[in-house]
């Protein structure tokens, strides 16, 4: 059998066909272009399914489900979209509204959820009981599988993992608390951080290697000049690091998983940031020895697909 | 059917016969004495045993289980202790070993998951699908209670909820990390916290009130104080508060269960704990909404029993 799991983005709209295996047959997207009314964005996922299932030549009859990852509030129950935070999407019953197009069920769950599913279908947490995924991009999103399931929480909002406070006092996080994980540790707080220290430091090579523009620097630049052994890149990634291995060694000492794997543009980073991140996390675990691994995410974007793809299936 | 709890402690062992609603029908205990062989003490606990159900007139057949409730590092799959603190227990098989004493099932956890599991089947969290129980002693004592099942990680020593970092580099834990939870908000932490800036403050009331000796203040003196706006005991109170809503709203953000239940002697200080926590709780979590009930536990030192108890019935 077949199900459609889509990742509902400000950007983009991107569908698949996963079959029983997790394995995505086929993928597509269209942009989202958010500024329309919702019936429109809604009307294009249905278009874009049907696209793929034509082009599979797949009979609706063999598609068990349509899952959905999208980012805000949401009502997973009722499969409702409570806010989007970029698209108009305000009290929208996506379940109700896509469903009209189909004769099938349709799932949501937020994206952090559907990729950390998708990661324990078929990518790094595979056959795996118990596991964490976070994923490093503009935010920290987290997501819990407990015994295989997806671990919401009582009013189906938990897993909030970058909202841990791993600084008392710290950091402003945009969630409105000080000292966030997701204030140490996103893709945007490392660049913020870089910004702040370049702009202290013109003399640095950090600073030169941008003209002085300091919103020209990103990770892949920092992570560079680190290897180079430049100063300053070189504090800042070994800061990140160490922040790092804070919030992942709360996550081992609170949920002991079989594993927590790491995704985001920044594991491309490889051993260069696995290999001291486990190190501290190794140091620091509660008992001494660490039996949770920690790896790299495997499935990229296509977590997303395939996690929301099996909403109607595990969960 | 009738079930017996032991809470196995480094100065008292307590058991007591528990019923299908989880109530205590009798209890009793018997000192440790720690530095005893420990056949002589597990011999105790089997005699403590014997006379309560001598003393119900309880046949053993009618009996499901014995669940010990201890402290240390524990092999929980297979009844060994590892290893205790103050207690000549090393690779101890206390499964095997008071088995030999009766005809049924012998479970062992720790006593945190123990006190959480009590606490779901008859105490604050009662009837509760989803809780989280801390106990501000020593150290912090952390069960997690999923689909009212103890949640243990997939290695038996998850739910270390007192090894959470709050404060990045921050004060010494003695788990050997920095910063815990557990280093700012156990009985000990407020009143190492006293002690130091009672040593700063020798004019201040606090200084005076123990005539000098700082280790004559307890966390019951320094709320009294408190109460009466002593500004340094004040100060340490309400750092205090701040420091234990940074952890619960940790826990809330990560979990969100139903319920978290705080237990220890401080939680005596009744609402003026508890309202200011919760106050900061709500300010701080994750969507701005707290749908988490914050309370007392009920329990108290019954809870364990209770928990360890039950551990054959529904884990």
């Amino acid at each position: 059998m077949y199900y459609i799991g889509i990742d509902f983005g400000g950007t983009n709209i991107s569908a698949g066909i996963v079959n029983d295996f997790g394995e995505i047959l086929a993928k597509k997207s269209k942009p989202t272009k958010s500024e329309r009314h919702y019936s429109e964005i809604i009307a294009d996922m249905a278009e874009v399914c049907k696209e793929l299932l034509s082009e599979l030549d797949i009979d609706q009859k063999s598609v068990l489900g349509i899952g959905i990852g999208s980012p805000g509030s949401l009502d997973i129950e009722n499969g409702v979209v409570l806010y989007m935070n970029n698209v108009n999407f305000s009290n929208v019953n996506l379940k109700k509204e896509l469903g009209k197009f189909f004769d099938m069920p349709v799932f949501i769950d937020n994206d952090a959820n559907c990729a950390a599913f998708g990661e324990s279908i078929s990518g790094a947490c595979k056959g795996k009981k118990n596991s964490v995924t976070i994923t490093l991009g503009t935010g920290i999103g987290g997501g819990i599988i407990i015994d295989g399931k997806i671990y919401r929480g009582s009013f189906s909002c938990g897993g909030e993992i970058g909202h841990i406070v791993i600084e008392h006092n710290g950091r402003q996080c945009t969630c409105g608390r000080k000292g966030c994980f997701e204030a140490y540790c996103s893709a945007t707080a490392l660049v913020k951080r870089a910004e702040e220290l370049a702009k202290k430091n013109i003399n640095s090579i950090l600073f030169k290697s941008v003209l002085g523009d300091v919103s020209k620097i990103n990770p892949k630049l920092l992570f560079e000049l680190s290897r180079k052994d430049e100063p300053i890149s070189k504090f800042i990634v070994d800061e990140y690091i160490e922040y790092l291995a804070d919030g992942i060694t709360n996550i081992v000492n609170v949920f002991q998983p079989d594993i927590v794997a790491v995704g985001g543009g920044i594991c491309n980073q490889g051993d260069y940031l696995l290999e001291p991140l486990v190190k501290l996390v190794e140091r620091d675990v509660y008992g001494g020895v660490l039996k949770t691994k920690i790896v790299r995410a495997e499935l990229g974007n296509d977590a997303g697909i395939v996690g929301a793809a099996m909403l109607g299936r595990r969960n």
